[in-house]
């Protein structure tokens, strides 16, 4: 059991009408809000018309079209807005896209230099702006973590900020505000979801109860993805997803397991740097290939046992039980009807070498679970062809 | 699914030698320190010395000799040497009692009637004094919550301060501190953990990945209690019961179900305020009679389906399956070397119908997964003879 530090300030207001108690949340900050949202899908809700309306007595300044991967053109304008108008607090109301522009923003703010450089530098903030968020979207976990992933597109990079500065203050959970979100959306936040707990279970060493929990929300995931897509307003799977999203990306359950590489995560940011691509959908397609690559005598036990006790599978040993294991996850990333070949998204071999130079370079590859090289990365592409 | 609020503020620092980190967190409040402590363990581990070494820079007092459950008297003490000395921050080394005894220091310190009212009236506390601690023993969780149970042996009475204000700041919780616990206290510690999130699962409404979240962390608890009992220095063992007992406190895993009285607590806090109970020992007697007791065709399906994941038993029907379950749990605490009788521990008829009057008046049984009444609880009292 390894050491670890546990932090999570963040006070969650879980379930229906939580948004009530917006007022009384922003009661703690000063009178100057950015609220900061995406398309207009908040809009369709009735989510925008709600907070403006719960906020009369704010000054409301707004940053709106936040894209999927945020982009530091977008983080840019935010600090710009906030600095002229004094925004004393940012209302992120949105998915993981969003959240995670706001805490870049929350943090350029105070940064007296460079924002890209600030990103990049991974250097400890000073201080950030309070955040709060609303959050309509089951997947990243940024609601209740201390992490932001920015795209810059002029350098094709992608890069994480994780500061505790940028822990939201205060997050509403409300999970009837997923109710809308698109299948194809569903889809991709639940497999991101499921290879957040992935990430922690295949790591260089665990725990008995490490290893229940993370199982605990693997089922979770598995059992209602299917019904969130079928039955977009069934409120039961719909909270589930929520909770085990927040859950599943902020550490509760992997304390104590050795943690190492994010390696699909960190193979994924670099597609999506590249391409525009859904990152629950770059996900699905690398996850399996990355299970076949690394998969060896050594680690086909513990294929074998996730498979078992998460898809109901097993062979009649370890080689083939992880075999299976990894056809079933394949198969349930395709159940959900999200792309399963880099061909399907116009994703062609041009920039695989840089890629894998730098996923290995800034994604640590090189300590995952079973360590990767430029090679084996390059590897692993192609095979998602 | 229900509506929750979550939020745990207090920072972790778990795993050997985060001691050395108590310095840099003390830094964060003035230089009089109120060391509270209970018998002289913390001094034959050397976890006495070391404070005191690590904090030659601090004027610290003592308050030292908190008993298990900790009383009226120690608690105004302890607020006297508080404000006699303008104590800036408590730390708390111990276990339950400890931290309990410190939280209703804190409190006090700031409110100006009497110490029992502010305990019994359960009114919102202003403010309280910052307490850091420094955990001997996996039992409580009360290093990462907000409540403090305090007697009252003039009144006979046993009550719970529940206030966000008490969250302990940081928490150091080093499993090498519990490898001299004896293992009469470990199995203590084990069976209270064990009946945490027995109390959290036979609630009125569950949910899918509560749960599986609940089962794994008692099958935690089945699994390493002996091994820490046969074992005491099984780094592994105690570092999972450790924070596995955390996790069973703070709401973590039971969030979204609907919870209901924690039925046999409330009835062993009026055991313990009666008589000189260790309250693990307390609710493994009481524990297995209420499951008796409250076993019905209606209960019988949720005892069986707890039997099956946490002691592997299971009969031909629900029934069986329920009644195996209920002496699985009994077996398993007896396995531990506890007392299972009251008479085993002295205790007689005399109390039972105070004890039940105030259990059902004080401890909500009547909002109970079973409502319990008076004659339920005497009943239940009666079997533990």
């Amino acid at each position: 059991m390894e050491n670890f530090q546990f932090c999570i300030p963040t006070n969650i207001l879980f379930g229906k009408g939580q948004i009530e108690n917006l007022p009384q949340v922003m009661g703690d900050f000063g009178k100057n809000i950015l609220l900061v949202y995406g398309g207009g899908s908040i809009k369709r809700i009735g989510l925008y018309d709600k907070v403006q309306k719960l906020l009369t007595d704010w000054n409301l300044y707004e940053l709106s079209g936040v894209d999927p991967n945020p982009r530091l053109e977008t983080v840019k304008q935010g600090i710009e807005i906030c600095r002229k108008n004094s925004v004393d607090v940012i209302l992120a109301v949105g998915g993981g896209s969003v959240i995670d522009c706001s805490k870049a923003i929350a943090a350029g703010f105070y940064y007296e230099g460079d924002t890209w450089e600030m990103i990049a530098s991974h250097a400890p903030l000073k201080k950030a702006l309070p955040i709060v968020t609303v959050l309509t979207i089951a997947a990243t976990g940024s609601e209740a973590d201390a992490g932001a992933v920015i795209s810059n597109p002029d350098t094709k990079e992608k890069m994480a900020l994780f500061d505790p500065a940028v822990f939201p203050k205060t997050s509403i959970l409300d999970p009837e505000y997923t109710f809308t979100v698109p299948p194809k959306q569903t889809a991709a936040g639940s497999i991101d979801v499921l290879s957040h707990l992935m990430e922690q279970y295949f790591v260089p060493a665990t725990t008995f109860m490490g290893d229940l929990l993370i199982e605990a929300v693997m089922k979770t995931v598995v059992k209602y993805a299917p019904i969130a897509m079928a039955e977009p307003d069934n409120y039961e799977a719909r909270g589930q997803l929520m909770w085990g999203s927040t859950l599943a990306d902020n550490a509760t359950l992997c304390n104590g397991n050795r943690l190492a590489a994010f390696s699909c995560h960190s193979i994924e940011h670099e597609l999506s740097a590249y391409y525009d691509v859904t990152h629950g959908v770059g996900l699905a397609i690398i996850t399996p290939r990355w299970m076949e690559h690394v998969l060896s005598e050594k680690t086909a036990p513990r294929f074998a046992h996730f498979g078992k006790e998460v898809f109901h599978v097993h062979g009649k040993d370890d080689m083939e039980s992880a075999k299976m294991a990894i056809d079933a996850v394949y198969k349930f990333f395709e159940s959900l009807g999200v792309p399963m070949t880099f061909t399907e998204i116009g994703v062609g071999t041009e920039h695989f070498a840089d890629m894998a130079k730098h996923a290995v370079q800034f994604g640590g590859l090189s300590h995952g679970w079973v360590p990767l090289n430029e090679t084996d990365v390059i590897t692993i592409l192609e095979k998602c062809l």
